[in-house]
């Protein structure tokens, strides 16, 4: 292949507009949370969209939507594409629906010019990404890894049952535990992503491998002094909770710095901080924090996390204050696959960029593939690093290019 | 007078008992609140005990109980001698009754004597000092010093207003305003209390005459940022309010140090403190904290005011969070009369004691008094400095120590 065949974008650039018009809302974002009538409502389009290239489309378990184009040679494992098509509520046109449709962009193309492939090649549209405060997120992308916890019975705002809901979508709570096997072997899984940060914009790049998904470890912190009279305990005599829990905090935002000096990706943050009893004239007898550190590297990570236990016990020394530290939350960085990195950064350089690589401080389906199977993903810049929101913004040209990198990369990994 | 007259502190103490065992809880405290039962008996038994002393008793239009004994220049103002009956829930047997017993032992021993005195003494025990979450407090001092906000519809727990719960006490709501009057003119007003510190305990001292009652600024503080995905908003990126307002805690907690070294009535705490929108995966985008600052000397009250404002500013500009200030409470100290606490002081040294001045940092009645009067306060040494708790304990000896510095201190200033 000396002449590398082109995605047109302008079809892509068509069909992401097309998507972003079901569940639509006034600000020019989507409301098409999973299970929801838009979201039924983009399902069926992307099968009619694949029904109409010949694949051959299913509906797993898990409801996920998978359309297969046949390779050559029938015994090797599929390359699989794809992302998700549910949104948060006003969430932007771009999160998810830009992967799947990068992924059909890529089996158009294949059609259009008739390129045959050793492997099958798969695209597959996951079934309810995003976090719901009814205990579901990347629904699809743990049932194919088995990874999914029992939500069968949790219900939705309106009432049904994730089970039945999940039957409405054309999936099987009772097959669920079947959906690896059903995907079948996978040789690889590429998922096009926007960045939701603003590291490409600053950098004038519009495409970087992802090098891996931050680790989050979550602890919560116990600061317990002694509740007192704020106008009769002299300031040497307190043991003030709440001073213990300033200098953790100012302690942690340091973290980063100290431990990953040149990383960006590595954050440490105190988002949750309650007082007790939180009256003006009483001197705080408790403070529970929950910290929030992320890295992609499992030794920052683990450097982060040994910091933040040092820095609460300094911080309670420093103001008589017990501490006590329990963990919420470990979650280790997936670092994707180091062959399908090179192939996509390789990709990337022939498209005109530099191929650099950037963490991910979200989580993506991609994540639970990677557990599975070899995994990368692209990321796309957007306006302002903005996300979930309905201002949420790429360009055609832009998408263009993720889709011929997407494109590349799968042709490379074929070959 | 060569040799002065001694009161009977085991009359004292027996007195101190019996009210003690109206209202009493099973673990050695007293639940008496504003109009309850219990602070309903202890009037009656007050009202009882002055009248045996052929003392004349009216209730004026605060429910206050007022026993006068005459004195021999009609046309001098009245020696005022009292503090209350009612307690918080659970509270200790000290607290408020104390003052009320030593100035009824100082009457006892008057009467006992056959002493004449050129003004009249007057006891006077206040309807309800104490905070109340239905909003009284320090009720009848406020009443009598012309300073009590409408509070006549005002529900208690019971159900009944405070102005039907007055009237069932022997009070008049109609007759409010006219409290001032009522009481006559005031040539000044002595207050015995519990010290509720451990100052006079770690010096050794039985007793301290009180400067002055600290003045309590307090101000909202709110530091507004900028919200943002924990995970993907890079640290040098951040403008998170919470650790803003962390430099803000550390900085309001020096300040006493700096502005007044040597003065340990002089506090700040930031005792309140909210975080937006308090989620662990979020960087908080805005936090409010409450500050309460004390001193007994106004020109120490205005630095820390100033610190603080300096503080807030400083603390904003470091992590780019903007900072809005509002005072919530201005309450200016009050510094009691400089012959009365002479007369205290002399009092105290006759006795054995160094004659200390102490300020105090918590309200009370005579706050109300000293803005209409000379006024000026005793503390005795209370164990551990613990009150508003059944463990509220001072002993005999004390008791008589202090009840004897309040007739050497009438006596000297009837002179």
């Amino acid at each position: 292949m000396s002449e590398a065949p082109r995605v047109d974008g302008a079809r892509l650039w068509e069909s992401l507009q097309q998507y972003a018009r079901i569940g639509a809302t006034p600000d020019g974002g989507v409301t098409r949370p999973i299970f929801s009538t838009a979201e039924r409502e983009a399902r069926a389009l992307l099968i009619a969209d694949c029904r109409a290239l010949g694949l051959e489309v299913r509906v797993d378990a898990a409801a996920n939507v998978v359309a297969t184009r046949p390779g050559v040679a029938p015994a090797l494992p599929a390359i699989l594409l794809g992302s998700h098509l549910d949104s948060v509520p006003d969430g932007g046109r771009y999160d998810g629906a830009f992967g799947v449709l990068c992924a059909l962009e890529v089996l158009r193309t294949l059609a259009q010019h008739d390129i045959t492939t050793r492997h099958l090649v798969r695209l597959i549209s996951f079934t309810g990404e995003e976090a719901t405060p009814y205990g579901t997120s990347t629904f699809g992308s743990r049932a194919v890894s088995g990874r999914l916890t029992d939500v069968a019975a949790n219900r939705l705002p309106d009432g049904r049952t994730v089970r039945d809901a999940l039957a409405a979508c054309g999936g099987d709570w009772e097959r669920i535990a079947a959906a690896p096997g059903e995907l079948g072997p996978v040789a690889c899984f590429l998922e096009a992503h926007i960045e939701q940060g603003r590291r490409l914009e600053e950098a004038g790049q519009a495409l970087a491998v992802v090098s891996a998904v931050c680790g989050i470890y979550r602890q919560r912190v116990a600061f317990v002094g002694e509740a007192g009279h704020a106008g009769t305990v002299v300031m040497g005599e307190r043991r003030d909770a709440l001073r213990a829990a300033a200098r953790f905090v100012l302690a942690v935002g340091e973290l980063p710095g100290t431990v990953a000096a040149a990383d960006p990706a590595t954050t440490a943050t105190v988002g949750f901080l309650e007082v007790t009893p939180n009256s003006p004239n009483v001197i705080p007898g408790a403070v529970t924090a929950v910290t929030d550190l992320r890295s992609g590297d499992p030794s920052i990570l683990s450097a982060l996390v040994a910091g933040a236990a040092s820095a609460s016990e300094e911080a309670g020394a420093r103001e008589g204050v017990r501490v006590s530290v329990s963990t919420v939350l470990d979650q280790a960085p997936v670092v994707f696959d180091a062959p399908v990195r090179s192939a996509l950064a390789a990709a990337v350089r022939e498209l005109g960029g530099d191929g650099r690589e950037l963490p991910s401080g979200a989580g993506h389906d991609a994540v639970h593939l990677g557990a599975v199977a070899p995994a990368g993903m692209l990321f796309v810049r957007c306006a302002g690093g903005v996300s979930h929101n309905p201002a949420e913004s790429i360009t055609p040209e832009d998408a263009a290019l993720a889709a011929n990198a997407l494109l590349r990369a799968v042709l490379a990994l074929d070959a």
